[in-house]
């Protein structure tokens, strides 16, 4: 890497720089560490790794007894799939909840599926509007089910689960979660929040490396779900059902992928589960926000809208600022940050999740200071240092 | 692990028990340890390392001008799955020649997603009758496509895809290859055999490690693809849109699953690629046959219909063998090989790829001997050492 600075900057545990993304994350290095090996998909001790990971998922999510975890292969986006094609059956109608990408999405997968769809959509920086929802179940019957995303990556808004569950759970109909990048650092308890189930992924607040998704499926709700599925690999039912009779992955297993998300599972588990994961991601996002707003950057959500994930600032309006400059010389001081996906403001998202601790954070910062510095950016923040 | 004889073992180059089946299979160290990094998926080094894969893996198809590969998250099923649902228009019909568990599984998926379907099917120790497959394409006109299995792992059986490619050809329909098993081993020239689609898997003759398949496509034919896919994420069309308009996936890629892959074909490439591959694997093969006849036992297959890849025995018809008890004693001296799938016969499987040499299988073979002997099977072969 180009070092043109005088600066020590805090690096990963393998040398690489650092991913303030929504992923693919930086991880540990002991999770990378376990995949050089092999194992057989019939392997007793693969097998006994990936029953303790899907263990491990529902009792996280506080499922125990209630719930089961249906594996994905794939990234997050593959067991959303999954979910909304396995759950609503043919004859039921999708209402999707939307306020940023991930929401599109699901109403996109809905529709090529050939489900009946509904849609309640509000701009990227503001949460569904509860009241419509409700009126919304009442004058369309025909809605069967209701998704929801918990945290919307696209701003970095966390969305009220537990409000929207209460709403659909009321109405008698059933909800789906996309709870992405959230879970595993923000809690939702299955045995408070009812939902059908609940889509999440191997690479985000886990902190495994990609290429598993899974979902969280209600005992209840996944029985009733046979023939629903429009795709073989995709049908969560038939997966489950197989678990159950076999022990085993119906198709090849990502056998490294899978046994890295157990090394990751147990570090998660050390650090004190989603309590101690989450104390730590809010850590990050303290620290950044403060010292980004310390330096004339504005963040595009009020406090009490941020999920401690991902942050979306604001493009700084001096013209001297150019993202793909920024975005460089961030990359060549090893912090890998993420262009903004939003439709109402031009900006860009630092990430907090991931192998990162408070002092990577600041030492993040101290290298925006320094690119900001260097690109001569005049930010509306305290005056930065003459070079 | 348990070494309860004096034989000393060849072992993998990580101390892992060998894999002698069909996947996940035994690869170099030196692919594992690439996986001891992270990058973000957008990442200059991860996006070479992709295009590379993708370029190269055209190339060993014969397909550079003429087609495109698009990779598919997953087991090799669901690049199969991928393939059918976005080759195949749902004013389609797709006739699937079966020999075994491969094209029953094509044949499901086409069904499950609505399509139109015939099959042709022979016993898994029979190629597929040619004749009748030229009749069916003379007498039913709605048949669009026919997709064939290159090598089906059920029994190990080498199905004449010259042959059938040149049939479907004549009659102007198009060709649907599963080369899971045999690509990158067995030439398979698009310069020579034509076909619309071709899919097989990083976890294979490649020897990458499991969590990545991949469809090479003629473009030709990938355009005439568009609005086919009845899902989001194995649409090939969509995704092939996305490279050629930013160079990346769509969603989160399995970074390390990929860039174990690019290594892997290094390896390949360093091994004199398809033809080095495939020359190792018929030496073990040979070996592996060769040394298994002397030892009484009888493969499934004449010679002249097996591939190089897995090799399906009859269990000895010997009262004392237990195949679980033989499983678990090879198990013991680190040989993992894999049970039967036929329906005809009784059997198990040995195989031939990932990283074996045929030291390796000489090594097998010796411990398949001794667990004989402990087993004290008498299997019609030379007499067995006494204990």
């Amino acid at each position: 890497m180009n070092r043109r600075m005088t600066t020590k900057h805090t690096q990963s545990e393998t040398g690489d720089p650092l991913l303030l993304t929504p992923g693919p994350l930086t991880t540990s290095a002991s999770v990378k560490q376990a995949m050089v090996h092999d194992w057989g998909s019939r392997d007793a001790e693969f097998l006994r790794i990936n029953r303790m990971v899907l263990d491990k998922i529902v009792e996280l999510a506080g499922g125990q007894g209630t719930h089961v975890t249906v594996p994905v292969q794939g990234s997050g986006t593959f067991a959303v799939e999954a979910m909304i094609t396995s759950f609503v059956p043919k004859s039921g109608k999708l209402l999707v909840l939307i306020n940023g990408a991930y929401g599109q999405r699901a109403l996109k997968i809905a529709q090529i599926a050939g489900r009946a769809t509904a849609s309640l959509e509000t701009p990227e920086d503001t949460p569904p509007d509860l009241a419509r929802l409700d009126n919304m179940l009442v004058d369309d019957t025909a809605i069967s089910h209701v998704f929801a995303v918990h945290c919307e990556t696209t701003s970095g808004i966390l969305n009220p689960i537990a409000e929207v569950a209460e709403i659909v759970a009321r109405h008698g109909r059933r909800l789906l979660v996309d709870s992405m990048s959230a879970f595993g650092a923000i809690e939702i308890d299955a045995r408070k929040i009812r939902y059908d189930a609940l889509a999440a992924s191997s690479n985000k607040c886990l902190e495994g490396v990609p290429g598993l998704g899974f979902v969280i499926c209600r005992n209840e709700a996944l029985a009733e779900c046979k023939g629903n599925a429009t795709t073989l690999v995709l049908d969560l039912f038939d997966q489950a059902e197989a678990f159950a009779r076999t022990g085993q992955y119906r198709f090849t297993p990502p056998i490294h992928v899978i046994v890295a998300l157990g090394r990751a599972i147990e570090e998660h588990e050390a650090e004190g589960g989603v309590v101690g994961r989450g104390r730590r991601y809010r850590e990050n996002a303290g620290v950044l926000i403060d010292g980004m707003r310390a330096m004339g950057f504005q963040t595009l959500l009020p406090d009490r809208l941020q999920a401690p994930i991902i942050v979306t600032f604001h493009m700084p309006t001096d013209p001297r600022f150019v993202f793909q400059t920024f975005y460089d010389a961030l990359k060549d001081r090893g912090y890998v940050i993420y262009p903004g996906k939003l439709t109402v403001a031009d900006s860009f998202r630092i990430g907090c999740i991931g192998r990162l601790y408070p002092q990577h954070m600041v030492s993040a910062l101290l290298a925006v200071r320094e690119v900001l510095d260097e690109m001569r950016v005049s930010n509306g923040g305290p005056a930065l240092a003459a070079e």
